[in-house]
């Protein structure tokens, strides 16, 4: 089972890719989306070539993505919410179940603690994957932490 | 050529469709777009899917949408803005180009004034569309009023 895990943004989109076969989890990519256009109409569009791409380069059979919250920056978190809809709308017109999970309920699944900060979380990130020297950005690593919670909680 | 008005949101989407030929403004259908799904991934799919058969139907030549903004109620707001990726990313699928206006560019190019009143620019839509006795949703009406403004300033 592959799982793809995102998290969103407007401009910069962290995916992790990850397969579990018998309670095994495996890494099989992780990086960033990055969204060239300058106005946002245009990254709306950027934003679901790119995850085409991707979906058809590993087929994941669902997507586990971060609910929509409250951020302190409000432009920023329209722009994401904008970006989030698109991202949503390629998935579930590509077949991919979707599941979603609250960045406390990550923090809380990975490492037993809800308000975790981000440096716990990539340590059991690395420690999960098996992957000490893992050296990805932050938006990365929490893509992979949603996909490892979702092959957690949704499947067998 | 057609256009395409749509005020947009989560789970009533405001529709207003004219036609402008020879300068003359004509009305085609205004209405509402009624998601029913109760969950808001289930939406995203029903706004496009109610959003094509709109476009199908009609086949404007663009989109005139409302630009984001920055609702008082923050919640609603993120709802809604998820909501317009799918929409914009429907719209450009379907070729039509997009042409953004924020709520005071729709006010002040209809009635003058761009603090004007909701009763303000639903009189002014009425008699553009020569039509006095029309009976439409405060969202149509904003959605109908966009598209207008959009055939003042895009088209020849």
């Amino acid at each position: 089972m592959t799982i793809l895990g995102i998290d969103p943004g407007s401009r910069r989109i962290g995916f992790g890719l990850i397969r579990k076969e018998r309670g095994l989890i495996e890494m099989l990519d992780a990086g960033i989306l990055k969204i060239k256009s300058k106005d946002d109409l245009g990254a709306i569009v950027e934003v679901k070539n790119q995850l085409v791409k991707l979906i058809v380069k590993y087929r994941p059979d669902f997507m586990a993505i971060e609910k929509l919250f409250f951020s302190k920056n409000r432009k920023t978190a329209l722009s994401v919410a904008q970006s989030r809809g698109a991202i949503v709308l390629t998935a579930a017109e590509k077949g991919l179940a979707i599941k979603e999970f609250s960045p406390n309920e990550v923090k809380a699944g990975l490492t037993g603690y809800g308000l975790a900060d981000k440096k716990a979380v990539a340590k059991m990130v690395k420690l999960i994957l098996k992957k000490p020297d893992l050296k990805i950005l932050d938006d990365a690593t929490d893509a992979l932490a949603i996909a490892i919670l979702a092959s957690y909680r949704n499947l067998s």
